[in-house]
């Protein structure tokens, strides 16, 4: 079978190359295939039925929370793009330009949104008159565009998918809220549909998106130690409002400017999916988001009966809701055994005559191995029930709790520099927590000094210390530290 | 009341002037929003739930016959789009060029997908080696973009929503199959969800999609007599295989060339539910998908108990997954009426006073204008049985009859040139039928003497004539003429 070749190239071990082990599950889970344009590649149905998974509890958060879908045009005109100093600062050097249309030279060119507050601001211009026609919550699906140099699967690409929110309110009090409200969806979806523990924080100043008055994010900590954003919430004042003259008359008669937010996450989820819970036989699923939440391998399946019991439990399972698949093709079991390890599908069931002998099949959980027989008893109930709790519960909390452990293993509590360097000389890279007196400049010697930067100042503040890592002046905040993706 | 003014502007004629009041409905059902990059548009939050519900079931068909989505980069360096021919013609005119990222020229400048034939060709080359890797079934939902001169609202614009299935086969006959069976869900699509009649056929060699063998279309006509093109599929034998170097291993292991189809609707779609349905009071939404299938209006919402009623009303409905809404707004039910029939939005159900007295509400159907009083029994289940009735089958099957019945009163079987004219001048646009000998000089005469286009050879062919309508020699086919939007 040309096919089992494959389950000889084993991957390359996390342990001995972490970026490689990456790469390899990326190719070899069919996740993404490159194209011949450099940092573009194809997302391929697996990862993309992932990214849809995503969507559809990520949409259902953002419509119960009010939020409506819109669709802006992927072209920002030059000269819209300006409008506000700090954001095309901020993002002109890394846009695409679109100068011909056919075979006419524009007369002002056009970038491919890398991000469209200026698309929704000049909307919002039209649209916007009185205090009834606010607040308007929207969001769109789409891909956008950032001309990155070096480029990295589901990471950093030219293109990517996400969805991008942009909110407009009366006062500044109400714009605030909803920054905070959606960090909030983003956490709760990363710790409950992703079992991956995110820590929810500020950016200090340097570190804020262009044209923003506070950006908040959540942070989460990769298998290896390094950091990764996994969502941003930022809060712009009525700074685009006043750039792009968006104004209302509120129930005073008075003309004013309302508030704004945006926020959004990205496909990087999935790299952040891998990073956090996979290892050396390929991806783990949260059962959430796999597209294929069950697998069914049947054990001689030319014996007689093994199809047909294999079939009714596919029937029972499906029944409920649950995504199962059937593997029957003519592969060998170990060949299915270790495919269907590479995609991390969250739970195996095997079913053998032996198995149907003893009126039971094996089911094998993904993260950590285990494997249980479950007696097959009237319409398959307890066998339905099992997966259905291993799915909603025992596995999404049993991995949460793994990429947890990790997290907490590295992370290190420093009061000096010297601290930081040893801790991670000693124990390799992980959030480093440490106290800040709030100055630049101690920002930027840290990162000099010992390679990490500041990646949030946590919500949750602890008192480690009373004076900054860095200069010994009296602290301002506990910040959360690591090297970044 | 600010908002109460809208009343007082009403929408041009249909009748007046057809074009105005498209544009009229477009901006005032609040679908479109124009921007400052000619040719590309917001679609406003109400128009783009339209689209999820298009996509949503789309999707569902496409899944359920084997397809998977993927989503490929949207660039295409100009040196791809080439390798096709025909391909490299046809859309080479009409495309957005990216030539620079940040400050630098790029070398290969790149195309913004027009269409992704040529990316989907360049995946398959690497994805497809041997027969077990056929076929590929895939689909993507993205946008795309053509740089037309003139742009109408979702009838023809630079940017544009869609989906585009590519498909890829180990035989000829497979993909002849599969572009037929997806010419039929598109059609069953229409006609069931949309209530919108169409007519399947080929289209002539002149105007095929540039690099296929051979072109299907569905075909629809608008209330104003003229024709609209409502989904494509197309058949591109092996040739984009052999420009693109794709082959596969047979069975008896020789080297050959796959064959391959594409296929798509656009946001168009919305343009053609507009203006087959549409009337003098704006849309007219067929129930699958409305955004809002079935809206409350209470009476005299402040006496006492209207609006606990119609809240219960609303639950009750939505308990049936009825997508519907309760404006308790201060706008006045005049207001309201006006709103909801500009929204296009199915039922209606107003309930007041008098009618909480009566135990009844009264049912307004968006379509015919009809109303009937319905009963508030025990957890109002006449009513949700009313409604769902209504949605399902009544409303449907009579937006459908009624189309049907515009599009058979204007479709004139003629057997020479002047009859079309004739037929046109004294009864309007339409849909002729009309034999054609195969020879395109006769198409192109037939159009610039009569200003009909061959819009599809239909699939169901009548007998008309002997003879070409246009030379007198015999006849080939029965063509369906008429004005294309």
């Amino acid at each position: 079978m040309a096919k089992d070749k494959k389950l000889v190239e084993s991957i390359t071990s996390m342990d001995e190359d972490f970026a490689q082990w990456y790469t390899d599950i990326v190719k070899k889970a069919e996740l993404i295939e490159y194209t011949s344009v450099k940092g573009c590649m194809v997302i391929r149905p697996y990862a993309y039925a992932i990214w849809e998974n995503i969507q559809h509890i990520l949409d259902g958060m953002f419509k119960a929370t009010g939020h409506e879908n819109v669709c802006m045009p992927m072209f920002i005109p030059e000269s819209l793009l300006q409008k506000e100093k700090d954001h095309v600062e901020g993002f002109a050097p890394e846009v695409a330009w679109v100068t011909m249309g056919g075979s006419e030279k524009l007369e002002d060119r056009l970038c491919v949104r890398p991000t469209s507050e200026t698309l929704f601001c000049e909307h919002y211009a039209n649209i916007v008159h009185s205090y009834r026609d606010l607040p308007k919550l929207y969001n769109q699906w789409v891909s956008v565009v950032r001309w990155e140099k070096t480029t990295r699967p589901f990471l950093r690409s030219r293109e990517f998918l996400w969805q991008e929110g942009h909110t407009i309110h009366a006062t500044a009090q109400e714009a605030i809220e909803e920054t905070e409200r959606m960090l909030n969806v983003y956490a709760d979806f990363c710790e409950h549909s992703l079992a991956m523990p995110v820590i929810k924080g500020r950016k200090t100043e340097s570190d804020k998106f262009a044209g923003a008055v506070a950006t908040y994010a959540i942070e989460a900590l990769m298998h290896d130690g390094k950091a990764l954003q996994a969502g941003t919430s930022h809060y712009f004042g009525d700074g685009f409002a006043k750039a792009f003259d968006i104004e209302y008359t509120d129930k005073e008669n008075k003309r004013v400017n309302p508030h704004q937010t945006s926020w959004g996450v990205t496909t990087r989820l999935i790299g952040a999916i891998i990073m956090t819970h996979g290892d050396n036989s390929g991806l783990v699923l949260p059962p959430a988001v796999a597209p294929i939440q069950a697998v069914i391998v049947p054990i001689a399946q030319h014996k007689e009966g093994v199809l047909e019991k294999a079939n009714q439990l596919a029937e029972a399972l499906k029944a409920q809701g649950i995504r199962v698949k059937l593997d029957d093709s003519d592969n060998s079991p170990g060949w299915k055994f270790a495919e269907y390890e590479m995609k991390g599908v969250p739970v195996r069931i095997e079913i053998g005559p032996k198995d149907i002998e003893q009126s039971q099949c094996i089911v094998a959980t993904r993260y950590n191995g285990e494997k249980q027989p479950v007696a097959l008893d009237e319409a398959y109930g307890t066998l339905v029930q099992t997966v259905q709790q291993l799915l909603d519960k025992t596995i999404p909390e049993g991995m949460f709790a793994k990429a947890l452990e990790n997290r907490t293993n590295r992370t290190y509590d420093c009061t000096s520099l010297e601290e930081i360097t040893r801790a991670l000389e000693e124990k390799g890279d992980g959030f480093i927590m440490a106290m800040w007196c709030g100055d630049e400049a101690c920002e930027d010697k840290v990162k000099e000094v010992t390679g990490v930067g500041s990646r949030c100042i946590p919500m949750e503040q602890r008192h480690i210390a009373d004076t900054c890592v860095c200069c010994g002046k009296p602290a301002k905040h506990m910040v959360c530290w690591g090297k970044a993706y």
